[in-house]
């Protein structure tokens, strides 16, 4: 429990409405019991419509007028959004794509984050707003850019990508004088293997168009490269912000992107905060199944939106926001519908139950105009109230009851690794392989079993306070980590693919998982025709992947052929496989019967979430359903004190 | 009635035979019936196969030895097929596909139409032909250039079109002297929106290889410049062929090319024709179902050609003809299976059902060479009778029968706006959204209670003589528009979608449809999954799309859980979402009952037409099936006079 | 039966392995029964790590030490991984990818065959290996190169490719001097049709990034032009090695390559050998049915490994090697799942049964790093013994009892044909249709009713000893080969498609297939949806595509409409159209019996082989069962002495 609030926001473009609605906006936020406003983030254009001609009195009194109505300002930088001119200064800016075309001007997030002349734009427009608004009595946090990495902007292959890739491996295999050791690189990544050897590191060019795959070595380094230019980029417009202003910054991370370390950016913040769109993530994002999808689809997938707050908990080293949060349909998914009646307030719930500081609606009201015409705010285009106007009324008026954000840590703990989700796109080695989705069917097993759960980076070496850990899929497993994992005193679920990797993305010899104290070997690897699962002793079956297993640890489950399936030594469980719905659940349960865990097999939609002081209850289905005695109606909250 | 008479033709390529048997074809093709000869449309580089070195001999034989056999030319001009010769003049002609690839010589249609230089050639190309032929006794008729818009060729993303798109830019946003006004541009585009604002039309680049989608008036904007383009190019050889002959022009256009205004093409042309290719169309082009592809894999679509007859009826103010009608089997869809036996004379006898002058066969014989070597004729590759032959034959003594080009006005309208189709294919909201989707759904909804349907142009202000008229999706309407309607004395069925957006792609405010004398708001929007339709409450559903309704009109129709899903005031009724089969047919049946017109559902497969004068039925199926009495044979047309 | 005994080998990379192991390695190999070691042919980069800056001493030791270990070695040409410092020396020798692309370095084959640079580099490799090891007593045979043709590179859209090209062409169509005549490639490609004509052969551009379809005739020149310029690489390769040692030659060729022509290239060779992947064939190359995929994802599709068996057989004028065969898991298939305990063992007999003189594993340690890291081998990467090194020590010692490659011509014949196969890419005139394909699944039909096949080149002219031959779909057909098939004194089948176009795709005039002593005429085709196939009188039905048939040859099948399906005069019998399973093997089943040739309905995985002294019995199937008597356990191979 802490002294913080629940809040509400909204995200507004004063820039998009006349001066002279700005009041009655502001008032009727304030009204609905909105308490912050994001603006800003997008207005380069109208900051500085030329090169240097600073437009900034509309913004002051923006600002002003927000504050005016009692609301706090979230003001972020513009980065995301560099006008048309900047690229004419730097007409080499652009990103590239995988195919070496140029990302063109006409939409956002044109820019490429190896580009040293975009930096040094960015540091300046970062520096006039620090400067202007960073004591601002009503600036009371900021937000950098805006959804790093979202439409696959994470990686370019630029000729600058390409120049500061290369930079980046001298440093990262160092060798006399400032240049780095090429025949180092050449034998971490086993260049020998196709007479890929390089004599210098000008040699190396980007690992796309290649003639067939390239070196997985080459590509996880291009990888890494990538997402420590977003942690770069974001670093300077921290140290520029933190430097002229004491108000908390914040970066509003997207949903279901991996492709850049976001503990590693979360590091420079002071809170995370992530944008929350349950129906449009559905269908392209959750990887859920067909059926969920169509059961779900004015609901959105039950776990998918509860693991990223629990991401984001640990990322804002627990602190987070929603920063934008879906009030109805939205614009940019395959299908486009409305939420059920409830939803939006459930999705709120949730997210404080969660941990959220604040649930901030994306938008205020809906643009008519542009990109984004048909994504619905609170308010319609012509300022009638829109549906998700009284939902968010509503839980203004509820959380007035439950003021305080309040959690503990949890006993039950994922461990999740962004280079470890690299390291499984790089080489996923069959289809549909995917680290994020392997997680998030473990979080779904241990959720439909009434865990509450914390997530934690792979760089934790203190897990006091665990019963439970489980971290699949951990590629990369330094020795450090297996060393406080076998330590933890906690029952420790690990495998598939744990540690499988060295830090250039060779197999280990001796083979892995090669962990102390656990006698298990991965002989051998296969991946699984959807359609040819691996069925196990007991029921259900390993999907998609699978391992060979030997060594002295009992085996706790079993093929249906007899071979080793799961393995334990101490309290490290190996998992040899991609567990069903159903044994991932089985495992679970009786890990957490070790543990001492209670566990409750919950009914199909009906979620609950345990912060220290509350017990939340969440059905997201169409049915009223009872649970320990509790009648929950459909689309509902319910909130126990505990 | 009109005193024209029913005639039959076919295509002709002269230039791909010996001189020796371009007689005997003449005396075949005038023995089989045929009064209308196509020649010429691909002959560029046989008429000038080095700049300027003109070789009109054999054209001039060609077409004196066709004419002497009793036979009638309709000559194409050639600029479908520029000669290598112009590409190495002009190496920056070529159309630029969206991915930023030129689009290589080496197939046809390969030029870009905001191409100048090329513009230039077709303008010198036109004349000669023009001068030379404008007043051959021969030449009854002449063609422009061939199928606008086949193979995706509309659009151009070239260097050209980018000029030219920023011309056409400040000539709809002018400002002071010659140059626009970009505040203006940008104002109407919502700009501001990501700081997409613009300085200078010169900043304007195209709307293609955008990080995100680019903003839907950005490309609306490029899809109208495009359409225009089309429609200046053909003006041009249309004036030039005017200026020199008496003979009327036409231009054959495509089926299910929406990509430009096929009404403004038409305004300049005398008659209107299409190429007709039921079963090639029914794979890719007509939307049907799979089991409609089964069922109909030989027989082809049963309402998608006649929609395309009641269409050009329309872009020819009148007058139609089948410039290209399959003989038999294709060779470019994704399977080319024969048609049934008698399907030929079906698809003949629908087109004059609908108001046809001719139908004429592509092509005459078949040529063992080249793109279209499996693409069947009249005549095989050895001359020898192929099987379409004889259907024509029959055709021929048929018409003789019946003469005369009867149609009269129907009382039954749908308004198809290309301009519409523009804005769904840039803002679909969902996947499988299409406006021309719609309207097909809808005229399938009305063919199968019998109805006979006019198509109208969305500029139509007087719809006198109309009972009902059925004018769904229109995003754009002028308040003229709606004018006209609301004020027709029809009863008129407009929705979803209807005047959704102002002329520069926003949202108008107050929110559509905004009619006078309709009460009724789209209070919100959401497009649904297949799998997941919005049922209506008596029984069909909404697909895809559904809309959310208010106001006072009354509530016509409800969806299952109680919302207006259809309204009407007055003789306006709205639809709010994507009728499936069973909820079109009962709309359009409860209208036509308001109307005074009688309906009939009818059989699977049956469809019939009437003319002012004739009343013909046509069974698509291989089942014979009685109705009204009459025994319709499998495969047959039945005809009866009025 | 020869003298020739059968063998085992591996593939080894001393390069990838510090020298230390190399001894032990080799011990090991011997002590498993292997007999070759191939290496080298991915070392250029080890060889000459800078531009003439050769290191051949480790080479040197390594044959020494496999040598003296009693190993034979094959060494290869290093050309398929040409270092980075060559493409810095010929930045254009890239090959340029259908888009347009250059295919970058960073894997492998990324040169393009028409680049000369390229090749001089190639020669001088070449000639440095040869002078250096073609004397040496170890060196027992060579390998040029690596796969030609995989990872779809033998077609190149390059600078250098069109250069060639052109010349290609011009000796094609000999004009006076050294010119070529372009009116005679304009006359043959038919380029009046859309105004194609070229005025100069330099005016020929590559036939890719058309608006539509290039000319067919355009696209098969082609595609016969780089299928040539493999065969002259590989030439140069051999005549350099030729000159210098005594050893034999092969290349070791890709399963399921067609775009070269591989006898053409084979007819430069000693013996034939090819790489044999049954797990990573079945997804995605075997053209299985999901069913299939299903059932046989740890063993392979039955059939494919077997045709490619008896194809390399014959390109190798009856010597034949499987070079590279699979192990365990591979790692680059859409799934990647390990062999059934005994597939391996079965795979290296059924090689042997059908003429191998040895099977070499890919290969002999799984390395640890690099792109095929998950690929495995008979050791893992930590030197234990993987599963299939047993396998191989099993087959090793099974050998030594069955020592005598036997093979004797078989009585039924298949006539292959890689042009047939680029006329059938280039138009295949419906979605599913393939030469291979159709080849495949006749093949399929033989076996299943346990006929022993040779496959023989379109080349041949002596048929004798064969009494039936199966020669489905030679697009093109020379008389000669015409009058020997019709000569042969056997039983033929041909059809659909055989002789239906002339050497420059057209269709020729009499209509196809104009064979002599055969009254058919192919009087129209039409290809068909996969759901709308056309049933026959008996049972089972054409599928995908069929042709309507005319002339006097006797009726042996006719469609259920009761047209012609199969036709027969004398000995030659015309299917018209692609058999399904059913109908396959019932044309089979009834020519085997005009043929006297005795035939068994082998049970669903079962297949036989007979050499010229054995019969083998392979038993696919996870079942034992029971045929003519004897008990086929579950994944069994059984050998009887005839």
């Amino acid at each position: 429990m802490t002294d913080l609030t629940r809040t509400l926001g909204c995200c507004y473009y004063p820039e998009h409405w006349p001066r002279s609605v700005w009041a009655e906006d502001a008032r009727r936020m304030a009204e609905t019991g909105l308490t912050w406003v994001r603006i800003g983030e997008f207005a380069w254009g109208r900051l500085e419509p030329a090169p240097g001609e600073l437009r900034f009195d509309w913004l002051d009194e923006a600002i002003w007028t927000l504050g005016e109505a009692g609301l706090k300002v979230v003001l972020g930088t513009p980065t995301a959004t560099p006008p048309r001119w900047v690229l004419d200064k730097h007409p080499d800016m652009l990103a590239v794509d995988a195919m070496g075309r140029p990302r063109k001007f006409g939409s956002r997030r044109h820019y490429c984050f190896s580009h040293e002349g975009f930096a040094a734009e960015s540091d300046r427009i970062v520096t006039l707003l620090a400067e202007r608004y960073g004591r601002n009595e009503h600036v009371a946090a900021w937000q950098t850019d805006n959804e790093y990495g979202c439409h696959d902007t994470t990686i370019s292959y630029s000729e600058a990508a390409r120049v500061a890739f290369r930079g980046w491996l001298r440093r990262r295999y160092p060798g006399a004088g400032n240049d780095g050791d090429i025949d180092a690189l050449n034998a971490a990544w086993g260049n020998v293997f196709w007479s890929m050897d390089y004599r210098d590191f000008d040699e190396i060019d980007l690992p796309n168009l290649t003639v067939t795959e390239p070196n997985p070595a080459h590509a996880l380094a291009f990888r890494r490269f990538s997402s420590d230019q977003v942690v770069a980029f974001n670093r300077r417009q921290v140290e520029i912000i933190r430097a002229r202003s004491d108000a908390p910054i914040t970066h509003n991370y997207m949903g279901r992107i991996t492709d850049f370390d976001h503990f590693a950016v979360g590091a420079d913040l002071d809170f995370a905060s992530w944008d929350s769109y349950p129906l449009g993530f559905l269908e392209d994002r959750a990887g859920a199944s067909v059926e969920t999808q169509r059961a779900y689809a004015r609901q959105g997938d039950p776990d998918f939106q509860a693991l990223h707050h629990d991401l984001y908990r640990a990322v804002g080293r627990g602190r987070m926001w929603v920063m934008e949060q879906q009030p109805g349909p939205v614009n940019w998914a395959p299908h486009n519908p409305a939420p059920l009646p409830g939803m939006v307030r459930l999705w709120s719930w949730e997210a404080f139950a969660h941990g959220a500081e604040c649930v901030s609606y994306f938008r205020w009201r809906q643009a008519p105009f542009a990109q984004e015409q048909l994504h619905s705010g609170l308010l319609r285009p012509d300022s009638q109230p829109a549906p998700g106007l009284e939902e968010a009324a509503q839980v203004a008026r509820e959380i007035a009851q439950a003021p305080l954000v309040a959690h503990a840590p949890s006993e039950v703990a994922i461990v999740f690794d962004y280079d470890a989700d690299f390291a499984w796109t790089v080489q996923p080695h069959g289809a549909g392989l995917s680290y994020f989705g392997l997680v998030l069917d473990l979080y779904k097993a241990m959720r439909a079993l009434g865990l509450s759960i914390d997530i934690l980076p792979a760089t934790t070496r203190d897990f006091t306070g665990y019963r439970l850990i489980v971290a699949p899929g951990l590629m990369h497993m330094s020795e450090a980590l297996k060393q406080a994992l076998t330590g933890a005193g906690a029952e420790v679920l690990i495998g598939p693919r744990s540690a499988a990797r060295n830090a250039d993305m060779s197999i280990p010899v001796p083979l892995p998982p090669a962990i102390p104290g656990l006698d298990v070997t991965v002989s051998h690897v296969e991946s699984l025709r959807p359609d040819c699962p691996e069925p196990l002793d007991q029921c259900g079956a390993f999907t998609l992947y699978r391992e060979a297993l030997e060594g002295t640890a009992k085996v706790v489950e079993r093929t249906a052929s007899g071979t080793p399936a799961v393995m334990r030594e101490g309290r490290i469980t190996y998992m040899g496989g991609w567990p069903d719905a159903q044994v991932a659940r089985r495992i679970i349960a009786s890990l957490c019967e070790r543990a001492g865990l209670d566990t409750l097999v919950l009914p199909e939609g009906v979620r609950r979430r345990d912060t220290g002081a509350e017990r939340f209850w969440f059905n997201h289905s169409t049915e009223s359903t009872q649970v320990e005695g509790l009648e929950l109606p459909p689309l509902s909250v319910t909130r126990q004190t505990l």
